[in-house]
């Protein structure tokens, strides 16, 4: 996750100039179709996209480019679909903030998908949207699947889906990648938990740089979930026509996920702030005690070490050096000192 | 109370799909009903409750269900009252944000309990309800049960319980859970000015453990509190036609409530955030006034020591050496300084 | 002050059942009544209020009642002027949150009157009005007086308050408490001034305890004054038609007061935060200059006790031992590194 | 500036009754009146004001009253000017929030001037004006004079001003009072920097007391202004019949600098807190790194104290002390231990 | 970039007077005259402004002034198109804020441009523009340069600059401008990512002034451009007759991506603070880490001296000093304390 990503290459170019501003995972661009209606479903794989355009009966179409590096390929879908030029230039430039367009003939939608990556990792992608009256295309960055579950329907023709216009269609996607997030906040809340064990039980500094890493992930989360509370607001409640009271419903239920969401980050960023403040005076109560102990014993040994050196002293008048209980009674002595001292200070529960 | 509940294996169904989401206390559920109206009360425990319908004729019936892992049942009687499969899947995913939701047939409402179990520890429990024409269901995901005051009005028949509507009966199931968070922010209260007391008396690293557990608890009491305002503030402008105009005004005082405990809360986490502070000036001025002390016996017997060596020296001319008031004179000499020192290091405050 | 109030013995009792919550000072309750028209004012007190009624003819009526805690003659008095359960309730749990509602027939408006108890603490105490047509009611928790100018001003007969209806006493009434207010923030502004100069001058333990104590009580005030603005902006701009306009200027009046409160006490809350921060860093410099005074001393003795135990060796052939300068020299040398040292740190202000 | 005024001797008092409340500092009050229309330009200094009243015909007044606390003056001013008791009040009572109450036949405006007053102190002081059909009278509290320049605008007779109405010269005043805020900024951005040199280059106790008293005074320069652009929103888009719309939209760039000094007060606060922190840390850096010199000067010379001490014990069998290398040889030894502990703590940069 | 700039020379002055605030780059202002139509562009360098006017015909006419310290230039190009004397005095003031005004006639846009200087710095630079129906003028403070592909693309004719009006070429000005924060983002973060580095392998005093140098930067990139969410959501919802829908789409472009450039700074203060807060805890941890090393040392040197210094001591009657294995066991006992002490605190980790 890249603090900013590189625009440069697209600085002082005319607006709707098409520029792929990110990182390409695979060079491959894979198109999957799929046409449907109440009674069929047809499915394919195409290379080319020249041959696509809305269906002009009642049949659904759903588009899904999952890659968007290849800047051709979506301008020739845009030129297809009669998209704004804009449009195409937040499709291909994948730093986008999510947000939700109204071009009166379509909608356009973009959004953030996390997932993870290995055990640690979240990997964000934007995706976006383009809903017409009868079709759907939806753009991946890299092509990280998780629409599985929702061809899966597709296929069988159960439910809703089928049934339903391609607003339902978008909000079937939609749901699957808010799904996803809840997942990413599973992971997120266990790590926390383990980190709060670990600045109460071993604080180290490596501790430290987990925490700050935590808290820099929540931020990127945070970021790709805040904006969708608008987005969905103005879906549930957008008076397109394409966009059916039924659904509008359905999407209410995605805008209440997102406050929930929103709402746990919020919780686990606290959660991270508090393990910070809990490892920043644990180390230091640590230190603290490991410097008490040690100054301690130096305290202990200075005054037995400035009796001996007392009689270490070369005086020729010092009657004690000739006695010969001198020596134990001073051996005893330190000793007494010196255990006082250990008694005084463990009941101060210095030591 | 996880941060983050498991919704794993939710991931993928179709929306609508009944997953059971959350911690079961007890495999068993009970159902109680109560089928009232003004000259009437008529109770019972049912098992199974496709035999529920809403009442045909002027009376009220109100259906607690108290568990809601069983999904089929919560399916069933959503059939039985022609509920919303999305109503019924909030229902059963028991990490809902308080809400109110209008489905015009019904209303549907999300709140959460919360409960003292033991001495120190909240439980936060869903409870939703749906409130129709003239009739009731609440929804408890464990069953604790606060509902009694309630039925015994019910059984009794006074005051304005039998009297009024479904809304009414609404009302006084919520008033009894917001009524419960007054007792859980009074041992909150208790245990920070405990907690208070010790940051003070005695701080050790427990008290730093309490006062961050004690800060979580709060942000979790605060979750479930404050999206209710709103929820209160739509309850008590509905224009909803069976939540009539005198039962709003209940609703408003439920939400001076409401506004009264988020004011509490708020108050009681700077009172949490101060005993932080003081905790932890209280520990580093106590740990520093410790070193100081130690510093200080060593600083002073330094030039003692310093004094004992100079007469250790084997130089063959040191006359001193010869004198026989040598000897006594330097243990004069040594216990002025260290006196002296003593009493300096006292005037200035530092031992 | 206590955090949170004893609520728990209202749980579960119906609405509307008027249960005491709060401390009573004395068992008695004072009944004042004041009976008024532009040309006559009769006062009188009163042990019972069941004659007491909305007065017939032009005249106006004032019914202050000092103390809430016989709950019987607050449910007698709400009885006579057709007062609505929930206000009676509110009037008698002193944890109210200060609010205006509207009854259509009457105003009811809570607010939190401030006293100073003693030199050092702020006292609060609830009061709330009823205002009617032509009467105002009155409900102190505890009958500390501040309207005893209003009573003078009455009495007189000289201003406005005889020849306005009853919106203009309740404003003489509401005034009479925010003036309270500023009396309060004069004596919290100087106990932050005094302790702003404690933690230059002498910083201790206990100006941390001051600190925030201070802390709290701006918090408390803070409390009683914020909801007071959206308070008197609906006063100021209410339609309710016994609220005349010319009053409604003199409510606006009160809202810029306490708007100026609010901005104040901000003030004063940053005051004491700076203050804090001023006594931690000021406390942790003074330590730390102490231990850099007792380390330099140790340091300045390490090199002379080290050149002493140097001749303090039992070598055979040490030949400076054998030299009759050998001493001087060495005391010499020692005097030396000891006042050199002593320079150095003195000039790099170390000591 | 206090933290709060004053205002005790206003207790109890009925609202209208004119009372002084702030600090005086000369006891004469200067009172000028400029008689103006687009031919003509009367000046003249009064000490009566029974004799002032609005213009009949179409001349401007402008009436300046150098000191409010005369209440007597104030109040006769009031009478002639048919003025509002409670716009008379707030005109003597000097600790108001900068505000504009509209009453109709004119608008009241009350505003803080700040000034310098010698090199690093700042001046609050409150200026309140009317503004009627054709005239406008402002009280300065003090009489500070910032109005000069419109003086010789209106004696010049060129520009707009004797062109323009009432409102147009309110405005020029109002703009005075805002330049002269830009004055004072540009101050507090001198110290600032100059403190954020000192905080870096030599950090001190003093310094600390001074990053605070900056604090303190962006503080109320932000109280003052803070609540202006409400006051010039409403100014700009006012429906009063007397504010003609070209001076609209001079008050609108009124507002454009109000917002402007707002943005610059918060960059100043977030540069103050940013001096804190380094000063904070840097005082800690340094003491830090006092200590770890003594301290490893201190532990540099415990090995050779301790080789010394074990060639002072008196062990009959000695062999090394016997020998006539032994010394030379010990003091080679205690030479390499010293200068090695001197390059391995300078090589790991402890020193 | 001064944190507050020199104002002082315009107070007094009246309204309108044109008054140079600002640095000045170099003397020369470069005028820049592009007149345009669908078919034809005419570009041409002018020194006098006087013969400039707003063309008569369909063609537009677009003014690009580079420096406007020559305030008589400013006058006469104001008196040419009838600008406001409020729109010229903020041209020449060069401390403005963002803000869109709208004269009807024209509006009046303000904006920062930011650009790099050298590797680390930002310079800020106001921009104004005028868009009238055919016409826009410029104002750059300084004549940095990032108008030149816009002026490539009016010659070459291609794409929509020279098909639309005057304000699509405002969009493309406005839009390059845009352009420049990206650039200036990615150089913060590369600097933020490095520092992030730098705290953690290798703490310096120098890092943290350089953490607080981009603190002050980002501080002032956000000043910069946060008001220019609200200037781009006006721009795209104008009524103003001369900005069309096509261009308001664009406009709502530019706004997307202002609202990205917000939340990355957003983003990367957070980073800045949390680099601060590791440097923090790293130094300071550092610190202690070698504080504990030498004080451990001198802790495992103090028993060691004080068995040395009591067979220094000169009693008669002590046994071991006569035995010949005394010194070699005394010895052994020292080596065995002194690595036994090593040893204990290397497994408590101390070492």
């Amino acid at each position: 996750m890249k603090l900013v990503q590189k625009r440069s290459k697209k600085t002082g170019l005319p607006p709707g100039t098409l520029v792929h501003i990110g990182e390409r995972k695979s060079e491959h661009v894979t198109v999957t179709v799929f046409c449907y209606s109440t009674t069929s479903c047809k499915e394919l794989q195409v290379e080319q996209v020249d041959q696509l355009s809305p269906p002009a009966d009642e049949s659904m179409i759903w588009i899904n480019v999952g890659g968007v590096h290849k800047v051709e390929m979506v301008e020739t879908l845009g030129k297809q679909f009669s998209l704004h030029p804009l449009l195409l230039e937040d499709v291909t430039n994948t730093d986008q903030r999510p947000k939700l367009d109204d071009y009166e003939a379509y909608i356009f939608l973009v959004m953030k998908m996390l997932s993870l990556t290995g055990r640690k990792d979240i990997a964000v992608e934007q995706v976006s949207f383009v809903l017409g009256k009868n079709y759907v295309i939806s753009f991946q960055e890299n092509g990280t699947d998780v629409f599985q579950p929702v061809r899966e329907r597709l296929r069988g023709g159960k439910g809703r889906l089928r049934q339903s216009g391609a607003d339902y269609l978008l909000y079937a996607l939609v749901d699957a990648i808010v799904d996803q997030y809840f997942a990413v906040l599973e992971l997120s809340g266990e790590q926390i938990e383990a980190v709060q064990q670990a600045v109460v039980d071993d604080p180290k500094p490596e501790t430290l740089n987990e925490i700050h890493a935590l808290k820099r992930q929540l931020l990127f989360v945070r970021r790709a979930v805040w904006p969708l509370r608008d987005v969905m607001t103005s879906l549930s409640r957008s008076d397109c026509p394409f966009l059916q009271h039924p659904t509008k419903v359905f999407f209410r239920d995605v805008y209440d996920h997102v406050v929930q969401i929103v709402d746990t980050i919020e919780i686990l960023r606290e959660m991270v702030s508090a393990s910070l403040d809990i490892y920043l005076s644990s180390v230091s109560y640590r230190l603290n005690a490991i410097m008490r102990v040690l100054t301690v014993i130096t305290t202990i040994f200075m005054p037995l070490s400035f009796i001996a050196s007392i009689y270490g002293m070369n005086f020729e008048y010092m009657p004690e050096l000739r006695s010969p209980w001198g020596y134990p009674l001073v051996l005893g002595v330190m000793a007494a000192v010196g255990v006082g001292m250990l008694v005084l200070f463990r009941n101060k529960r210095w030591l």
